[in-house]
């Protein structure tokens, strides 16, 4: 198999280096080869070619089996009037491939049930699956703007949604709560935004269509709320982009920390992109501090829905599962070990 | 002082009754006489009229010193196609009278901390002002439309910003950070959205003229993280309309309820619709369950700023605190009191 790394910038340098380790860790142990081959993304592509993403690379995503990703950005591209930025690298490398959805598994290892800031009985149970729209909405509606006129300036981004985008997305989720425990629960803003009520609208079609799973509509703002108070009711969440990006930070918290968050973007075909969902973290960056779980969970998704070789997922997330029980902790989690000294925990659980 | 109250559906009305009777207790204790007049707002002025708010409300509204309301909504007018909705009654008393910032105070009681699905310790210090933008952004924002071509159908929403209608209430969220801890926390998507851009300079700007003030500059989904992990953290945070609706609704947890949670939207003068960010909660309506006190502390702030009684104000949170403190709680606390006996234990400890 044929796998692009994008390291991207910050801790991604180091969390992908860790996991490329554990990948070949995996494929050693069960006789199969995977070739890389490494491209810029982010702040780095642009210091190295002016933009965040060359076609060169978008062209090499196109070719592979699967890609992944660490992180883009920094306060080095940080400058508000900047005409290119990181994230566009990650933006550009969405919708260049079509990667509409975006899958966040937000599930608990017993032993970090302490870690979180959440009261232990609030954690029991919790196993959530946020499907979040990927290339639509208000992350690439058009117009986009920032014009001054007479001294005033004035700034303008777009919320579109067309029921195709919905109807894809939403179908997907209620694909994947087919094997889960059946309750999709659809977030919008109904009550305000006309592309909220569309996507209600297309969410209650596709629901139909599924008369074994349960649906179930959200306003977001009482989501954010019960994401805390009832973590335990939520199966698969699907709901837009912008949504989908608070929700899913928000509910990283449930897990205990966010460097342990994996994430898939997938489209039609099974190429996809897999990323942990932390940033770039410049403030640990090069310190061998980051926790490298997040990214070793996504190339598990990876060798599952891209590769197809679920046997060696479930192989390596229980060496991850395993590696913790085992009281391997980076900073994060209140723990020594190095970003190496985790991925090596790890992988001493393989086999 | 003439007050307008607008109970509106659910469980609004009986939280703005219970609150009326508290208001006339301060009244008798202090000597003061305030007027009400009652008017309908939502659905039940659908029902009534046609439309969510009636021009004669609104001007009776404009009329007044202050506005206490409810909550607007309920399933009976939840049609996604209908044409007039309870929510726009809401959203057009917020622009007819101008009320660019609303202000959502998170404060904690320590009798209920243990009622928080958060560990008390992360819960220590936690004293947390959210500035929402309330008559910008995706809310209102042109165009808005929702159109059929071709038997394909689209949304659009549009979040729009000027510099002014930033300017103003990060201004305002810079003088009440003056008397508080001195710290700002602008929340934008700076990384992604070219409103988000504008926002972040425009701050800036502010912050230049408050050297005495901290400006912090958060991603609303790292925000909507950090106010889990890092509560104790925040003093005042300021950010547009759509995200504030999400964060406060979120931040409301660590009170241990939403319905303890009170709000004032202002504008440039000092009139102000005060009403807790709590909704009409149809599931509890009519049976008297609903905690007033969100409603209550909302009218303690319409005495500050509307009336500029701050002595009263002070008066009634402090009979607040001392229920809850002698043990009063309504089922969302886990207590058996009704929506008036809570009312009642508040008053008892007035005077
Ligand atoms: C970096 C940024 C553009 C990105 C997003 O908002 O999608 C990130 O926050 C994420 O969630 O993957
Ligand atoms: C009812 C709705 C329009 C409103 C809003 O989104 O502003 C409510 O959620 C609030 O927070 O006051």
């Amino acid at each position: 198999a044929n796998i692009v790394l994008l390291p991207g910038d910050g801790i991604g340098v180091e969390v992908v280096a860790e996991t490329r380790a554990t990948l070949d860790a995996v494929a050693a142990q069960f006789g199969h080869s995977f070739s890389y081959s490494e491209h810029l993304i982010g702040g780095c592509a642009i210091d190295a070619t002016g933009t965040a993403l060359t076609q060169e690379t978008l062209d090499a995503c196109r070719a592979a089996d699967a890609v992944l990703l660490g992180a883009v950005g920094g306060p080095k591209w940080d400058n508000p009037s900047a005409s290119v930025r990181p994230e566009q690298g990650l933006l550009a490398l969405r919708q260049g491939l079509g990667l509409y959805a975006n899958l966040r598994p937000i599930r608990l290892f017993p032993e970090l049930i302490q870690a979180s800031p959440l009261k232990a009985e609030r954690l029991a149970d919790v196993d959530i699956l946020v499907v979040r729209e990927l290339t639509g909405g208000l992350y690439f509606g058009k117009p986009r703007l920032r014009e001054e006129v007479n001294g005033r300036r004035r700034a303008v981004d777009t919320l579109e949604y067309t029921d195709e985008e919905i109807q894809r997305v939403v179908e997907l989720a209620f694909r994947l709560a087919a094997s889960r425990r059946r309750l999709v629960t659809s977030v919008d803003k109904a009550n305000v935004l006309e592309s909220s009520r569309l996507w209600r609208t297309v969410a209650t079609e596709v629901a139909a269509r599924h008369p074994e799973i349960r649906i179930e509509h959200q306003l977001v703002d009482s989501c954010a709320m019960r994401l805390i108070t009832s973590a335990a009711a939520f199966d698969v969440i699907v709901t837009e982009n912008m949504f989908g990006d608070i929700l899913t930070d928000e509910a990283a918290v449930l897990a205990g920390s966010l460097g342990l968050c994996p994430s898939a973007s997938l489209g039609d075909g099974t190429r996809g992109v897999y990323e942990p969902i932390h940033g770039s973290a410049p403030d640990i960056a090069g310190k061998g501090l980051a926790n490298p779980i997040g990214t070793i969970l996504s190339a598990a998704m990876l060798l599952r829905h891209s590769l197809r070789l679920d046997k060696e997922a479930a192989v390596l997330e229980r060496a991850v599962a395993q590696a913790i029980a085992g009281g391997a902790r980076t900073a994060d989690l209140g723990g020594k070990l190095s970003t190496q000294g985790m991925g090596e925990a790890v992988r001493a659980k393989l086999a």
